[in-house]
């Protein structure tokens, strides 16, 4: 038995914080870190980058739409060429100050907006997979588990690494149930540990009609900005170690 | 005989244009390409690159201040660690698009104040060395001929790739007349071209008071940014091959 | 029979032109100046305002998306509060800058994506008419005639001006064809200043299917990013003058 | 006896949150609020005034440095045209969302490093003078007591408001110590409360040797960005009141 924990990490801006990453790194096996579109400066992506290195956590590439008033939250509509050079600017960009600290950039995970679209938007998957291609080292994929982008991508040849959400409650067909909606995100760490050591030992989580929906996932992204979120996110971790699950990235690192 | 002619190209931003890279692309040898810092949006920047490789011009991250409203022509003061991440930041940045075109990173001159500030503020310049050694792939520094920084990124291991400028004065002691002083600027391509000539064939400039000034140099700038300069990059090409001086990137290309 | 003539000016941004506002400033009647979020710095829009005020030239916000490397031309999906105070943001900065020079703004036009969102969007259309009244000194907004926005805009007690396109070919419903669709761009200088008189004579457009139809304006909007839009803007000018309809602005100036 | 109390706010940045407005606004008599250019969005920056507003508290316009990357603290080199237009444009995008809070922009503080250039540097303390006389309202400038823009702005008929700092250590000619030497920064709120109270009562404060120095201040910029920072406010205000001190904002409000 073995998982990955993910976190989105190196979202700080010039003076403004975002996030504890020092503490998240020791609690992670995988830091998604921002690339300076929706969050991050060089210097700060920079120090995230030492810290990954230092701790061992294994780095991707975490691109966003180039919104940082919006934190990349927002829809975004670019053209197909706009959106796969701006993916690849990213990418390149981290892996330069990573291996400056000398790690790796060993995955892309889309951020916020661009991560929602692209899950169900061929049009838009089809311009961040082709960048994908385009940066021709094969770095794998991680996509929300369930959604159309991964038959996709996987037709496209790259490698997809399924993910779940610690905190999130789920739909009986396997989506997750929308933040619009109340319940929709969990607050409670012991429920929310106990749920994600079943999804690793049976592949199932109760979705939020009682029923059981299987998910293949091989990384558990897991939120670390706030008090509460670092807590869950050590909860989540203590509960897969006590039962004999190894914490390991799904690429790199140790 | 042999030399480059470099010039600064990828400068356009989403609607905006600036210069003609197709048509300066058929006469440098090397491309200095803007990284999004001062100019240059990804999808604009990757055409650049595209029509570089086409073409086998050699291509250098042209890295600048942050200040595109400026166009990285204002100095700035960044700190040490501000600075040296921005540049990591941009190298890698242009790295990954240029080898989705099948192209390679082969060097790197800073731009405009950027540029004029590190030849002789050895802090900054220390800045900009270090994130070069950082970057780790040995890419040579295009260093404006007869300025401090020379000794210090030479001192520091770095390759250093000395240039001239095509159509700017001399001082007798081999600095540029500045921008200020009238004369600063030469318009004539004949004298232009000739002047570029000698500089080839016996390394030395005629300086503003009519005496000569030695200047080695292994790449010359030529603007391409109003149909003037191109004329004038057209003369000085022109005239070199007529006397038989070969034309060809210090780095990499055909 | 009077009509007005705007433009979108105020473009550039640094180093970067667009388009030709001195020339235009003699052709048009009303300025749709760009206010710094998909154009414009403020000292290129300063510029702008004074040769505005300069040759009597009606001056109105034309306000934006925050989206420069994308022209504000990209769909966004800010929520309504953010919206509201980004159009309220701009409305003051340009009031300020022409102010400054001796004019006023005396209309807002929404531009680019926004301006096709909210003709059609509702939620969107709010957030802008609600900044347009909480900005409190009741200039009017130009909408484009025939879309659900007139309605939504009068009932919420905002003055609104109806425009026309010169160059876009029309519907038979009074829609412009989609930019997507062949001949949805008129290109003859003639054909279109034509075209444009009809309308103010009769309000009255002839459709691409050759039918009549109605269309209400008080404004027609000529563009004047190129040579040839230049060329076009003179000679709707001129068709109308010759025709004897008075070029005026529908706000302010002379 | 009377004087104001002053704190940078509406520091946030889309996602991202800088100090804690809403406790200061319950101590401060006046906020300087960031008008978007080295922080602060619009609807961050409407928030704050719409508590400005609902408190009471007096609100100014605190221009900065086009630079979000660096909050404003890196000094730059702009043209005086392009430093005025980029007042002028601040100054108007406050004063629209503050009046779309039923308040008003009531006088001008630059921040950060533009703060620090202009009370020394002739040239940029004369563009941002003409920016405040092209505005033309009238508003006060808010200068560091003892430097020289306090004699350049007032004959050039502005009226100025001399501040101190309260964390401050002093040099007995009146300017701060910098930053960069030890002591520089006062960390005991109650000394901090004291040396305010005898600035206000005698007009002097006791420099780093120990000798008297005379400051004359109409207003006392005090820091909310982090818990310690407030408790000294509360400190400060606390012990003026407590001593039949009057705080009052210098202009407007209540």
């Amino acid at each position: 038995m073995r998982i990955d924990l993910n976190s989105d990490l190196g979202e700080h801006y010039g003076a403004w914080r975002m996030g504890d990453d020092e503490t998240m790194l020791g609690i992670v096996t995988s830091a998604n870190v921002a690339c300076g579109f929706h969050a991050g400066d060089p210097l700060a992506i920079r120090g995230t980058l030492r810290s990954a290195a230092e701790q061992g956590v294994s780095v991707g590439a975490h691109v966003g739409y180039p919104d940082l008033v919006g934190f990349g939250r927002r829809p975004l509509n670019p053209t197909n060429a706009e959106l796969e050079a701006d993916v690849l600017y990213q990418i390149g960009a981290l892996r330069s100050l990573a291996r400056a600290e000398g790690t790796e950039v060993r995955y892309v995970k889309p951020h916020g907006a661009l991560y929602n679209t692209i899950a169900h938007d061929e049009r838009q998957a089809a311009a961040v997979i082709a960048a994908m291609r385009a940066e021709g080292s094969g770095l794998p994929l991680v996509c929300l588990a369930g959604t159309p982008i991964v038959a996709q991508a996987e037709a496209a040849g790259l490698t997809v690494v399924l993910e779940a959400f610690a905190d999130r409650a789920y739909e009986p067909n396997g989506a997750l149930v929308s933040r619009r909606e109340p319940g929709s995100v969990l607050h409670d760490p012991a429920e929310v540990a106990e749920r994600m050591l079943r999804l690793v030992q049976e592949g199932r989580i109760t979705a939020r009609d009682g029923s059981d929906v299987e998910v293949r996932a091989q990384s558990i992204c897991v939120h670390g900005d706030s008090a509460g979120a670092v807590q869950m996110a050590v909860a989540v971790r203590d509960r897969l170690r006590g039962a004999g699950v190894e914490l390991a990235a799904f690429a790199g690192a140790r």
